[in-house]
């Protein structure tokens, strides 16, 4: 799960109130919320937001879904969420870091694989399609991580 | 917020880990899905479900909500959340009692108001649409409390 | 619900993905979220943060909530969540006010009442204990709003 | 992922509004909310729930999280959440099926790793606490399957 991926994006926020549990530390369920805000950032980054994505035609469900909990992160922590992206041709894959911020320990690594469904006929793709691997293109080119 | 509505659902379940916050009681937003649960299952009492009311054309949002928190509720307590439909016509108002199972302790009393707004002119309505209204009639004519 | 408070805290955030609804607007609930978040900025502004209250030997639930949805917020939006102290003697009282960062309007307005329990007794006090309302005068003192 | 555990509880439950996403399919990080509380079931079959837990004064974080989203949930649609003990001697390992009651569809599969961590010491555990072995064991030999 470690590969750096060839676009990077980061993200910071503070853990919130709700999101710990009875135990003191952050419920295992919301750190994918924290992964997804990255994700979308990243997504962004590639000029493929939900708009684009929505007019593409295109849905990107989550197939799968590995999470490493190195360590548990607690309310009022500050911490960064890098988004990596690791594969574009036949599926999406992006590897996550989630760091604290102040002293850069690591509390998560994870990794989602999505891959495109056609939204009218709802058939998986088994190749990304051609207008999301130019976003990605373009995006390396620019220089991306 | 204590009047009897025309028409009541109940529906039980038990307090989850992930709803229970570091203090050790159910954080106050969570409550909110509990009482949207008791509202659906009031309005497929109705006949008035997602599926209807989404080929209906449109829309209700919640406008208005008052909550108020009496006792504190714990994992793995059973709870009861009473939903009760006390206006129709112009607006759609739920009253909701959520209540301990077993000793009938009181929880938390609320009250949703809920608008119908058109899908397609995105215009808020001054009364509710007709065959909303209808299907709350034939509720009450089968006796629904 | 609109009085304008002592002190006053504004967060900006993005609405994020996983709190869209089907119908394509933030679901009601998630908002509680964001005040909340909201609030603890207030309190951390007034130096009553977490870590101060659980050692004050007091919890402060929520006992009240009002909550008036104006207009809808969809994805990607940033908004702002303006968090106003209005009662800090026998109760403490927050009102909120979402508002769209770009153009102003307003998402949502709300209050919340919260009472202080002490944590070992579990009695519930009628008056704020001594030492929150010294860190209300320190703020204001310092002209918080 | 898909060995059969020594023990398996199964719950079922209906997917609720509020777990729904933009796309109209359930938002992929509820589901785990769905596996903890058939993961909950399971160790109350075990005679080891919350109340024992915390009183053994063990805490057993998710170290390992791995899922397969086979097919989209939706609202309205009725699953249930099978968890099945398959490690629980260094440690606590289960697997899940989570399918759809009426048909028997598979909509998710996946496998959650714990550790024991000492709550005074906040130590790793190596080994499962002997307590906690010893409830498998008497849960398997009353015929926990």
């Amino acid at each position: 799960m470690r590969a750096q991926g060839v676009i990077t994006v980061d993200i910071e926020f503070d853990v919130a109130f709700h999101d710990v549990d009875m135990v003191g530390v952050v419920w295992h369920g919301h750190y994918l919320r924290y992964l997804e805000n990255a994700r979308w950032a990243l997504m962004n980054r590639l000029d493929y937001g939900l708009d684009r994505m929505l007019a593409s035609g295109y849905a990107w469900p989550v197939v799968d879904l590995q999470a490493r909990y190195v360590n548990p992160a607690r309310y009022g922590q500050r911490l960064r969420a890098r988004a990596s992206l690791v594969e574009w041709e036949q599926r999406l894959a992006i590897n996550y870091m989630l760091t604290d911020v102040a002293d850069g320990k690591r509390i998560l690594r994870a990794r989602t694989v999505q891959v495109a469904v056609d939204g009218r006929s709802g058939e998986l793709q088994f190749a990304c399609p051609a207008e999301f691997v130019e976003c990605v293109h373009a995006a390396m080119a620019k220089g991306g991580a």
